[in-house]
């Protein structure tokens, strides 16, 4: 069992090109150690970190990667792979070691999220899905981190599930955001996997199935007394007038949390809502305000002073809409005690196993030194040893709890204009370590000769 | 089984709310028959149109929901629900009717993809997932179809797996791209789910592994003969030389099917190779392009002359970079025989079932007409009954295959304006039907009254 109750996926979850690489790598008998690196090469615009995440997931799948008889069967029959091929991989188990920064840690260009050691076909097989796995979530987790910022301490929420892109995006998503600091979520399943509060309102279909908005909200408040009530439907502050309603016929039984605003011009909404509800003596009521909402707009609401006490966020931080995706790579830099690299234009590599060290001043980080593995050079090492031959280690089985506090600890310690929501001027700094840029060169001499 | 082997979500994969407005529902006995229409208010700027897909996703999940023990017991420890409630979910099937358009359908703003008829808390339980299962592909068919359609004719496969959003996004992606006729995918898993044709190369680590490009060659064409070679790891053109010298060496037994070019110029570097490849008589080597791929570059590509016989796209068409979502939504439309509808600001909704009829001139489609179920009125109707009673009926047991069989009819019957990259002017006009607006104006009025 792993930590996180992260199912393992399918081994023929992978790229074809795996396979036949790594029939090729046994065929020629390529088994020397290898190491491939995990990093991103640049930022999107919109972007001032990434924040590292989805790590449980990558160990997840590596603990669980086994060819079942079904999937064998099925690559027996595609006419690429000889049997001594298939039988390999029928006793395959991934025995390498990983190194990771840990979950929750803001990650900048150039440096390695993860890397896997393991003899080649073993570090190669494994590509795609330690791609895929922390790709989504570092995507999600680093968007999350702008909205949770933008709400400055309101709470948020996510209600992204029924448009993020399927279902484990929605899972490993909910999870993502709750590291970055999301408060809770509306996915039932997320919320019982990692222990994230599950949270939710009600929605427009129910009270459009009743006679009455007002029949409605009497019959939803038997149930649930300390719900959150919807009042949009029709006319928001028709709405108000409904809940307030319901506080006078209740009386002291009037146990309602909140209302729910989600459409039409949410600032003004919310402060003629407050004075509505204030004026009837519900001061306790809260406001709570989704539709539509983002890192920009909750911004613009916060600072326009919308008494909004916490929003739901659903599909602009569940697709993170203005950056769905990272150039997220996993490339070799090392084989059998080579380093190694490429020359493509625009795609170099950096040989070898690598460390990252970030130096503080004050508390505060000032740059990051990106290092050959094996230096020792002031400020604090990010990479660290998280599973053993196929093993996970200590450092490998922190929860997401464990990770949001990391990145609650993490976040606040990189310089206020990489944390705000505007470009960062200048980025965020990474040096290359002398050393390494002193192998680089001795590498590209090599390859070149 | 389902046909086509989706796998069912667990039941907990659901919003919270969903649970508790059907605690509610049946506690007030609201158990009447309800519509539920599934669409999207508008496009973005960038699609003309969206090409739905996903709806055997959303049948085998409707198929296959059911509250397990372990689902039902996480339930029981929330304090939120009542053992009557619990045992009523454990006896829970959906037993409801679907109306759909054929997956492959070209489909406009405010026209259902798909309506759920059944009692009010079958029909609410599943929105979640019917939303996610639709949006993921219909999203990600439409971005594809703008792919293959820059691509005039050359293949296009799919390498997004690696930065799809999670493993269920690249498998359900997959298929989306099958059916909007992308060629093939490198995502063995979904190869084998949907019948796609497998296709992989080579990856640049390959190379690396190796003591020399030339060398990394040799070897893989030893084991896969009509392999494509990866030539841009180091220098593209020195790349190119090493395939003509392999293509010397190896005389008539070189069967190498084509090189790839992943980086660079790749409209300079395409040109250059096929002449580099012609003047040493390798004239039906095969160039294919990857990289950073998507329709406005490869439309550039091919304006521009590039003699580029494939395209591998991977991210951009993976997250549907330029729009990663469609403001799909799941309303309820009908309940106890009449028609529902709500009024927030930009949030309106049509009550009642509908048809969608598409009118067509000499083949070619002129405009759609909304209308209600019942209406008998010219042009084809697009609306089909697919699921009766929770049971598959023939037309909900169509095949990925016969979904792109379908879009490749339906998508060229599309005007010009509409089928084309630019923004279509005047966008394809979907007009209401004079009963769907006489209805929904009569609702209108009792539901203020």
């Amino acid at each position: 069992m792993t930590p996180t109750s992260h199912d393992a996926p399918s081994a023929l979850a992978t790229d074809l090109y795996q396979l036949t690489m790594l029939q090729a790598y046994l065929r020629e008998g390529m088994t020397a150690p290898a190491v491939f690196s995990l990093f991103f090469r640049s930022l999107p615009n919109c972007r001032n970190f990434a924040l590292a995440c989805g790590l449980d997931a990558v160990l997840a799948y590596l603990e669980g990667l086994r060819f079942d008889a079904d999937a064998l069967g099925w690559l027996a029959n595609q006419r690429l792979f000889h049997d001594e091929f298939l039988r390999w991989l029928e006793g395959f188990r991934f025995r390498g070691d990983v190194f990771a920064m840990a979950e929750g840690t803001p990650v900048f260009p150039n440096e390695p999220l993860l890397e896997v050691v393991a003899s080649l076909p073993e570090a190669q097989l494994v590509e795609t899905l330690v791609l895929n796995r922390t790709h989504v979530q570092t995507v999600l987790a680093s968007k999350a981190v702008r909205v949770v910022t933008a709400a400055c301490g309101r709470q948020v929420v996510d209600f992204g599930m029924r448009r993020m892109h399927g279902t484990d995006a929605a899972l490993e998503g909910a999870r993502a955001f709750f590291v970055a600091g999301v408060a809770g979520t509306s996915n039932v399943l997320a919320a019982k996997l990692y222990g994230i509060p599950a949270v939710g309102t009600m929605a427009h279909s129910y009270i459009q199935a009743h006679d009455s908005e007002l029949a409605a909200f009497q019959s939803f408040t038997a149930l649930y007394p300390e719900t959150t009530l919807l009042v949009d439907t029709y006319d928001t502050l028709t709405g108000l007038d409904h809940v307030i309603a319901l506080a006078r016929d209740l009386g002291s039984e009037f146990r309602v949390r909140g209302v729910r605003l989600d459409s039409g011009d949410l600032g003004a909404l919310a402060k003629a809502a407050r004075a509505r509800l204030d004026g009837a003596g519900l001061e306790r009521v809260e406001i709570f305000a989704s539709g539509n909402l983002d890192e920009d707009r909750i911004a613009a609401l916060v600072e326009g002073g919308a008494p909004i006490d916490a929003f739901g966020v659903g599909t602009r931080m569940g697709v993170s809409e203005d950056a769905p995706d990272l150039d997220l790579v996993y490339k070799l830099v090392d084989y059998a005690g080579q380093g190694r690299l490429k020359t493509s234009p625009r795609k170099e590599l950096l040989p070898g196993r690598k460390q990252v060290f970030r130096l503080e001043k004050e508390g505060v980080a000032t740059h990051d030194v990106l290092a050959r593995a094996d230096e020792k050079l002031p400020g604090r090492p990010l990479l660290e040893i998280v599973m053993a031959n196929g093993q996970r280690l200590p450092a490998g089985c922190r929860t997401a709890a464990q990770a949001r506090t990391r990145a609650a600890e993490e976040i606040p310690r990189l310089p206020g204009r990489v944390r705000g929501l505007e470009p960062a001027e200048p980025a965020y700094r990474v040096e290359l370590s002398r050393a390494l840029r002193a192998y680089a060169a001795q590498v590209r001499t090599r390859v070149a000769g």
